[in-house]
């Protein structure tokens, strides 16, 4: 897997590029719908490619469970399971286990946890976990890693981080490095020497892609930033960065504007199962009264098969009725907005009008 | 409107037509999905296109609460509101009122109910709901019947049948006989005199289409299915008939034998809710065990987006995962069963085949 990198911002940082996978070449920066059981919630396989969604991401420790790594391998993999002919990703499930709280336990060896379905217990090492997503047959893998939690102490994050490291040098050693690629992930909480020290120690190991882990867990976005602004110049610059977790439209302004290259965020589909979309001019809450008898699109100008058919009348109606079809409409307008600013993104940077790009769209968003 | 009788099976019972709608010709015997609040549940419009629905059907009682007829209007009416361009019908309310059970009392002057949403006092009078049904707009509108419980004694049907017939007076008066068609409606319980009455009763008004009402409430298929044969030979013949809330293949089957041109009920995609999927062979319950690893198509030969894209597999996993498209997947697949058993029985009445499909199609669900 390599990236190319075709243009550059002015500044030199942000980049537009081509990433090259098994599943086809993904014009870059770009943001990765999250279809966590095998399925981008409410959204179809062919809505997802309307849309332009290159890559879509699964999570490893939800498809372990159910329906189980070994049922996806036997129907073909990931991508002939779910009908997804573009490419995919996986995560580690390191996020996910994590998040169990009291119903995980770490030590070295790995994570023991019990299921949230069924309270059945499993471990995940990370020989364990590259054994799982190659059974599930993504184009990136990435390495077992600990999510630190928000706050954290500094002796606490550099541990984790530590273990984070030994850990990828299992999980390089347990992977067969065919045709899926294996990411490393950096953690290190908000601490910038730590930051610093876990890219360094992931880059040694000589990864295809670098992950940034451990951000948008709580902190404040300044401190996002400012651990960006200390862990990318540290990572190779022909090589993908992605920022894992993050998915707010600032965010990937910010992101991309540090020379991130890669986005996963359930956020545009969460909100939009609440009835929230995107617009250019920020949010709106369709669900409100103030929409019942506005008969515009969700985001006039927004080329979405949504805005492209249905009035934000409609759509209220079918989120209060209840109907499918409303949280449909509303998932398919924000993956298409998110996906449509990395394009606008991506060729401001070729263009040469990145600055002024992200510069218009923070004083549109302020002016309303 | 006018129904264009293209070809008769043998025996000049089973009809092939062509129905002329405002939003396009309209191939009989059809099918019409049931799009209660202005969906048909979890399926967009173009997927409705796509498996080939030509006409699909709106709940007066629902629209009328919620989001408001006089909303549907102001948006441009059903067609519009909802981005669909072909055919509609909308029924009376009446059959959701009289199944509100307490919460209406029935009157000649009409029906008073309270509202399942919020408790709110409404009445319905054959005036009202010709004028709720006007400013939705759909193409085809239904007189405000009365449908009998079943079971129910003679007397009750008797004065039942009298008064939708008087309310059938009631409603052609009130409607402005515009663009918009408006059926009348045959009752009469389960008793072959007081189906030919109310059939009588509505032909001398002269409606251009007759739904017959009343059936498939809990009465045998075989009591249904004399019914018909008592009330068809009633109706003329130029007209279309519309046997209403039926949709399982068999009574589909036995009411295009008998006369039948149009259908509509929710089985196909409530069952499909359920994980329930028809097939040429009878239904199965996909959410099964049994199907946790069968990677065929819900049923092998069928030309939906959810069996050429997906497997029984796949299928069963969203479901069990709670995800949104398995249902989509499961309505779409159901919608499009019985919408392509309405075109081979029409191409079957054409080529002069239909006692064979007829006898072919019972063969091999008994085999099954």
């Amino acid at each position: 897997m390599t990236l190319e990198v075709v243009s550059r911002s002015r500044d030199g940082r942000a980049r537009a590029g081509v990433l090259h996978t098994p599943h086809g070449s993904i014009p870059t920066p770009v943001f990765m719908p999250v279809g966590t059981q095998a399925s981008v919630k409410t959204v179809s396989p062919d809505e997802l490619e309307a849309l332009g969604a290159k890559i879509i991401l699964g999570n490893t420790y939800h498809l372990y469970l159910r329906p189980g790594h070994d049922l996806i391998e036997r129907g073909g993999g990931l991508h002939r399971f779910m009908s997804w002919n573009r490419a995919t990703l996986t995560d580690s499930g390191g996020y996910q286990v994590f998040s169990l709280g009291p119903l995980r336990k770490i030590t070295e060896r790995g994570v023991q946890f019990r299921s949230h379905i069924d309270g059945s217990k499993h471990l995940f090492t990370p020989e364990r976990v590259m054994e799982i997503q190659m059974a599930i047959g993504a184009d990136i893998a990435m390495c077992f890693d600990e999510c630190a939690p928000y706050p954290c102490d500094h002796e606490y994050a550099r541990e984790s981080a530590a273990m984070t490291a030994r850990w990828a040098e299992r999980c390089l050693a347990a992977h067969d490095g065919g045709r899926q690629a294996l990411f490393g992930i950096v953690q290190g909480s908000v601490y910038a020497d730590l930051r610093r020290k876990s890219a360094a120690d992931m880059v040694s190991l000589g990864f295809p892609g670098y992950g940034i882990g451990g951000l948008s867990v709580g902190e404040p976005k300044d401190v996002m930033y400012a651990m960006l602004d200390e862990t990318i110049p540290c990572l190779p610059e022909d090589k993908p960065r992605y920022l894992m977790g993050v998915g707010s439209p600032d965010a990937l302004l910010e992101g991309v504007a540090r020379g991130i290259d890669m986005f996963d965020c359930v956020l545009p589909t969460r909100i939009a199962r609440n009835g929230t979309v995107f617009t250019r001019k920020g949010r709106i809450i369709v669900r409100d009264a103030a929409y019942a008898e506005d008969f515009r699109p969700l985001d006039p100008g927004c080329d979405c098969y949504a805005c492209q058919n249905f009035t934000r009348a409609y759509i209220r109606h079918l989120l209060k009725a209840g109907e499918v079809l409303g949280i449909r409409l509303t998932s398919i307008h924000n993956l298409r907005h998110l996906v449509r600013m990395m394009e606008e993104m991506r060729e401001s940077i070729i263009d040469g009008s990145f600055d002024e790009y992200r510069k218009e769209t923070w004083r549109v968003w302020y002016n309303n």
